[in-house]
């Protein structure tokens, strides 16, 4: 694993950074564990490479890691040279090592979803091929072809992704003008998708055609997301953005300095309440005591039709640690108690729109979801 | 100068702290910039050490700076003896020598104004009594009697402060009832008075009367006051805290969990317009969405009639250091736009009441100030 330091490159051009590129030879990855102090991108080799890098959190976002994941599946396959007497025999232990190395890999991080999807994903278009190509007489080495199979899968998966994303992008930019304010929390941006992110996809195509949107981004305690991946991917891009502490929202809205609020989200209701990073609540009851309009930014497959209410999705409780000594340091007494809930749920009468890659949707959400799966 | 370590004393009892307590030796002062992980006593001996602690932030509150300066005055000139030959000459020169620490203290910080209101109070009061005690014929030795005005002096704005934050309080607490949770934000408490706080009154005096208060603390960035300041007082005494994000607070209203918000402040316009740490006029606005009373305490003195309103207070922008690394380790890129005001305003219409010692007053606070000055 060969690692490039680009953190003091003088004269950088301000530039979209990527979380994960293939190369042509190998995965490119952002090292997302050392920003914003130090932009390290890393060269996966190996497919325990991408299990430790998933693992060890150097990659995070749940399309990123599910992308990161299928790229390591192609790693753990391309040097392997199966064993067997026949083109078949060969053929079928390549499926056999692809679904070893998947197996690995689906160990790295035990809850993310789209890391089994796109594990699930490659094996199921791996038996699919096989099975439709042994019936045909195919030409050259069969092998070989398997392989760069896969590898075209994992193309697809992270092309998908941004094309996701983009058109997120566009729908959400149809709702903003050239000079708006905008304000975000949390981080739903490139660094967590193959590109662009969800809430933030809007500010990159802004940006593409010419556009000066401002920025707002909140924080984000107490892990801070917000200063530490949506200012620095949106300050690399050359995006227009100020960081202010989560309690500077409301005073940034009294000033009319927004005009616009617009965040990802972790899961939402059948009924469109909105589960995502704690403080979304309070931002969405300030925006709408503002009258400004506060947008969703998410996949179709962020939307669960199974759950009918947000108020049965579950919130995690994190450690205290978290609040008490984030940055390294103490900053509160000990044995103090502490109440960190991960998320909080946005009921969807403050939610003035959600924005998927199949359009804008408004309320009544109970209507109108229903559609996008019809 | 001593210094106490409490830190470590194993099964202490839970205790209220004081920021400045008079042994009849020595000016004893709780060092804050070590809370919270230190409880470290100092023992100020010498004027000189009150001004380099005043200097250095090891006391702040503007009632615990004035009170430390007035102590100061006193241990500046308890041990000097003034020449002369006659009694009037000497205490003429011990005068002099009042006006010289006075003016010394007064340089310790300069935009503190409660710091240059107990040390010109120190200066009338020698003026009025030596005035007065030099046209009577007084017993005994007139410079002690002097120097223990001067002791006298710093005693009374000592007590008058501990009476108007405990009269406060008790005004409070008859909003509140056992077993209710009220959210706080920043540090309006007994660390920064004489005794009880502004804010934090009702909760001592809820303690004492045996009542279970359970309160939230907002942690209160980016300097973190209400982790650091209010956390630890309240859970040194004894009360029932529980310390959350900013960005929390919304959630916990939304649970049901707090009946109230009570919040000191820096200055009050004569339309009951409150400006006070930065955040505070979130929580009103959160408050008022889920139907909580909204309470400010303070003195008297904090209310500004010469302020008409609200926006005309100026708001102090602090440095963006505070933000982007204010816990020792940067947690920001490099070279990000920040805004970063120490204050906002909250506007009069989120305000439930404005509580002093004088009593509750409710809107119309146009109406309803003026009489307080009647």
């Amino acid at each position: 694993m060969n690692r490039t330091n680009l953190s003091d490159a003088a004269g950088q051009e301000p530039r979209e950074l990527a979380s994960l590129r293939w190369t042509g030879e190998h995965l490119e990855m952002l090292d997302q564990r050392l920003l914003p102090e130090q932009i390290v991108f890393l060269s996966l080799n190996e497919a325990e490479e991408v299990w430790e890098a998933i693992f060890s959190m150097k990659v995070r976002g749940a399309p990123a890691i599910g992308i990161a994941a299928a790229y390591g599946v192609y790693l753990g396959i391309r040097g392997y040279e199966p064993a067997g007497d026949s083109e078949r025999e060969r053929l079928h232990n390549l499926e056999l090592k692809i679904n070893e190395v998947a197996d690995r890999l689906a160990t790295s991080r035990p809850t993310a979803v789209n890391l089994f999807w796109a594990l699930d994903r490659i094996r199921s278009r791996t038996v699919e091929w096989t099975a439709a190509s042994s019936a045909s007489t195919e030409d050259g080495d069969r092998v070989e072809q398997l392989k760069q199979l896969v590898l075209k899968e994992a193309h697809d998966i992270q092309a998908e992704d941004e094309t996701t994303c983009r058109l997120i992008g566009e729908h959400a930019l149809s709702l903003f003008e050239d000079g708006m304010g905008v304000l975000t929390h949390c981080n739903a941006g490139g660094l967590a998708t193959a590109r662009y992110g969800t809430a933030l996809a809007p500010f990159y195509l802004a940006k593409a055609q010419g556009w000066n949107l401002k920025v707002f981004a909140d924080e984000t305690r107490p892990v801070l997301q917000g200063a530490r991946l949506t200012a620095f991917e949106l300050q690399q891009a050359g995006i227009d953005v100020t960081l202010i502490c989560d309690n500077m929202a409301a005073m940034v809205m009294s000033k009319g300095w927004v005009q616009a609020v617009i965040v990802g989200t972790d899961r939402v209701a059948a009924n469109g309440d909105v589960a995502n990073k704690i403080g979304t609540y309070g931002l969405a009851v300030l925006a709408k005591a503002h009258n400004i309009p506060f947008y969703v930014a998410c996949p179709l497959s962020t939307i669960d039709m199974n759950t009918p209410t947000g108020d049965l999705i579950p919130i995690e409780e994190r450690h205290e640690r978290e609040v008490t000594e984030g940055f390294g340091r103490r900053t509160a007494p000990q044995g103090i108690k502490v109440f960190n809930p991960a998320f909080d749920v946005t009921p969807n009468e403050y939610v003035t729109a959600i924005i998927t890659e199949k359009g804008i949707i408004r309320p009544s959400y109970q209507e109108n979801l229903p559609k996008l799966f019809g």
